[in-house]
């Protein structure tokens, strides 16, 4: 049976589990995933996994008891929710925008229709959504993000979920929390996400990075670091984070060879897999060396990119046996502020997270949901959620050419190296440290570390004072010290299109200046 | 200087540090207070009380470098915000309904204005709100908050904050991370919310419950535990979890008398008070032993109760130390779905939830701070604000009343005992173990705890047979075992103010069925 497109989702829906129209149900990805989806060999147990702490967890009590009998009419002395009446909010509505956009920021946005949520009504309304809600996230949303997913990508095992998650942020630390004892190490990119490496440090976590090339982690070094691992330097690594897609911060892309041999290292290893992929939907393409001359976002075809991604697959596409636990986000495609995105593993890792939302956090905030399930399901659907995400990156390829044409104009060719990224919204600029005078005139410098911060806080700080504010490499570092490198992020997501030239001139000076040489 | 009032608050706003119209800064709620706060004492330094994990927590390097410099104007290259132009929601409005009703659940309610709030503008917006927000939450929120906490606790000590948590089950979670290391045991009262215990629990936490009269915890028994503590059980308890207004799940209310022993006692022995207060702000009265006859809601003047709350005094209200971590709820006053609460402390307490949140769950959702702020202050304001709660606490009231009428008509009197709550929203019935047919055939049922389980199981299901849902007490032991009691929680927030009688029967009849009663 072939993978499922948005046309089929209609027929699809016809066929699953409906919705209850007077209540929101505690839901399964299983009741809205197609029968070729079923139809799969189950995941393998890897139960060996789950941390002390998780192990014993079995969600909340009064919690469960509260999803049973939900259908009947049942006079309910047993729970403390407030009745909906004593919600002081009658009415909400959003204007979205159309997703049918050429050109987002050039301030021709459509406005989409105004949608409306009522009190109660025959679907998700603000008597359910402000409510306590389920941890695993309301049916409608479950529904909407299980299509989704199995569209994308088609997982070759039956026995996923999908649950919400309060951002990818908070997943992280909670699949520390699941998988992880104080005292392990977990494996990361050389450099990555610091508010990751700062959770697994807040969780008790060591973390070692792996190398990268401009394909990203390198596969024989990760088997490098596992079959060499001394046992004296505690327990050997069982879980891998990773960020596969426009990576943060290097911005770069593992290929799918890549992906498959590293794949096979966690097969071999035993290893979980924590994919945090919130770049993925930003597709830009590869960048031509002169694309000034033409209109270069014409280059990208992303409908067959989205639904059939051959050229990057995820994690969670090529994973036989569920070790892969995919994190996805709405803030990089839709908001930061709805602090909301979904988690995609086999099932009996999903119930872990749901039972931590459910004593932690307490899943996600309604108002967030019914602005995501107006948006995606009711005005959008599918094939409009996929058309806005191929506008989205077509104006991030907009953004990622200006500041690599600026690049090109303003970096002293033989000090600052870079690799345009194809994914996501991060450039990582490398600095040639020899090149630099203290370097010219002493050798000591390479192991001065001390010196090479001074450099590094220098240039950040000159850029300010130009103007600009830059990220410091060292930030990123997984083991958190120099390590003779000078490197620095800088984005095109944040500034307006027309300050990303000026931002890399004042990051080139600032540059200039410590290398004693002239500004441009 | 006279505490703050609500007419005080324009000309507090008047002198405080003014919230720039074009950005949403990270705000501390030392630039909301009045000088008569801040002339305060300060607190004692209780930083040995913090956890291993949380000792060396300093929070998100990033977002700390994101929060600097946002006055002037800077190219942003250092950060992955998108801008709020991709964000596609342009508009969204609420409307609330007014804060001055009779009877809420009358049907008779009022509409408020229509609370629109714009992409752009020159206080809180939709680009302020969908991007990554202040893990201490929005400044608008941060003052409305910390001019509230003021006025009706006005904490003894100088140096409290007020942040913004996700929900005080969130809060909880993190004060037990914040607070305690594995093998620790908490102190709670002997039956308490089963989330709170599940919490624990996850964290490694033995919790030890503290013996309870109509008064709630009892201070002698609390003492007791502390003075004879085997070190040889680990370390002796540093934290006390209470729930000291309208108790869930007994309903008991700790007298002014009964909270300035438990916070002497918490001076001696250097403990840190945990006060979850949720129902705080729903409060009935005394039950008069026959309401029907008069209008019992018009003995309610609540303006003075909530603004100088003499009788019964929050412990944030008479923490001269600094000791006592407050958490607040939107759940059980506004609406549940919003995850939102506040957490009131000393500021170097606050800060450790803060940077939890950072390094977490990244801070409370925007559109849940949106309509938040819409309502509280743009529309309601401080006064409207309180003048909700006092109505919210009459109609509370009156359910208490409707249900607490039913149980005098229906419980057989001999076998069922129960204490009038007067705030909240939980009732406890005790059942005498004594009266039930098996213990009078035979004396061993009072040491049979696998019996009492399957009388409580089956009076729970019974009465579920006849159309009712009520929570086991053995759902709320602190130390999850029967201890010879029967006892069952109802709640009169739950369901509609028609079915309060109703159930009470359905609950009655199971309880007489198993005590070979006939039906009622």
């Amino acid at each position: 049976m072939p993978r499922l497109g948005t046309g089929d989702v209609e027929s699809l829906r016809a066929h699953s589990v409906p919705i209850p129209s007077n209540i929101d149900p505690c839901a399964s990805s299983d009741w809205f995933k197609s029968a070729h989806a079923k139809s799969r060999p189950t995941s393998k147990d890897l139960s060996h996994h789950f941390s002390i702490e998780s192990r014993s967890l079995v969600g909340s009590a009064i919690k469960a008891f509260a999803n049973q009998h939900k259908t009947s009419k049942i006079i309910a002395l047993g729970e403390g929710r407030p009745v909906p009446e004593y919600y002081p909010w009658e009415h909400l509505s959003f204007r979205g925008i159309s997703s049918s956009l050429n050109n987002i920021e050039a301030g021709s946005k459509d406005e989409g229709a105004l949608q409306s949520v009522a009190k109660q009504g025959d679907s998700y309304n603000i008597s359910s959504a402000l409510n306590y809600g389920h941890a695993v996230g309301s049916s409608y949303l479950v529904r909407f993000l299980t299509e989704h997913v199995e569209m994308v990508h088609d997982p070759p095992y039956a026995d996923w979920k999908v649950c919400l998650s309060c951002g990818s942020t908070s997943a992280l630390e909670l699949a520390l929390r699941i998988f992880c004892n104080r005292g392990d190490t977990v494996l990361t990119e050389q450099y990555t996400y610091s508010t990751a490496i700062e959770a697994a440090t807040l969780v008790g976590l060591r973390v070692q990075g792996v190398s990268m090339d401009p394909e990203g982690l390198r596969p024989d070094c990760l088997d490098e670091i596992l079959r060499t691992w001394d046992p004296s330097r505690g327990p050997k690594p069982r879980l891998l984070y990773s960020i596969p897609t426009g990576q943060n911060p290097t911005g770069t892309t593992q290929s799918a060879g890549r992906r498959q041999a590293i794949y096979q290292l966690a097969e071999e290893h035993d290893l979980i897999i924590v994919e945090d992929d919130p770049y993925y939907y930003l597709q830009l393409g590869p960048y031509l060396d002169r694309p000034s001359t033409r209109d270069n976002t014409e280059e990208l075809k992303l409908d067959e990119t989205f639904i059939n991604p051959s050229q990057v697959p995820s994690y969670l596409s090529i994973d036989r046996s569920g070790r892969v636990v995919r994190l996805d986000s709405t803030s990089k495609i839709l908001a930061p502020g709805l602090r909301t995105g979904w988690v995609t593993a086999s099932s009996a890792i999903i119930e872990k997270f749901v039972c931590y939302n459910d004593v932690c956090v307490g899943g996600v905030n309604g108002p967030s949901q019914l602005m995501l399930w107006t948006l995606l399901d009711r005005s959008w659907g599918h094939s409009g959620f996929l058309t806005w995400l191929e506008n989205l990156s077509k104006d991030y390829c907009s953004r990622r050419n200006i500041i690599l044409q600026a690049c090109d104009r303003y970096f002293p060719k033989d000090i600052c190296h870079w690799t345009p990224p194809e994914f996501g919204m991060f450039l990582w600029i490398n600095l040639d440290l020899a090149k630099h005078p203290v370097h010219r005139s002493a050798t000591s410098l390479g192991g001065d570390h001390s010196q090479q911060a001074e450099i590094e806080e220098r240039i950040q700080s000159n850029a300010l004072k130009n103007g600009v504010k830059v990220a410091k490499g060292s930030l990123f570092s997984a083991d958190r010290r120099y390590d003779g490198k000078l490197q620095f992020r800088i984005t095109y997501a944040a500034a307006s299109k027309g300050d990303l030239d000026e931002g890399v001139r004042g990051l080139s000076n600032a540059i200039r200046k410590e290398f004693s040489l002239s500004p441009i």
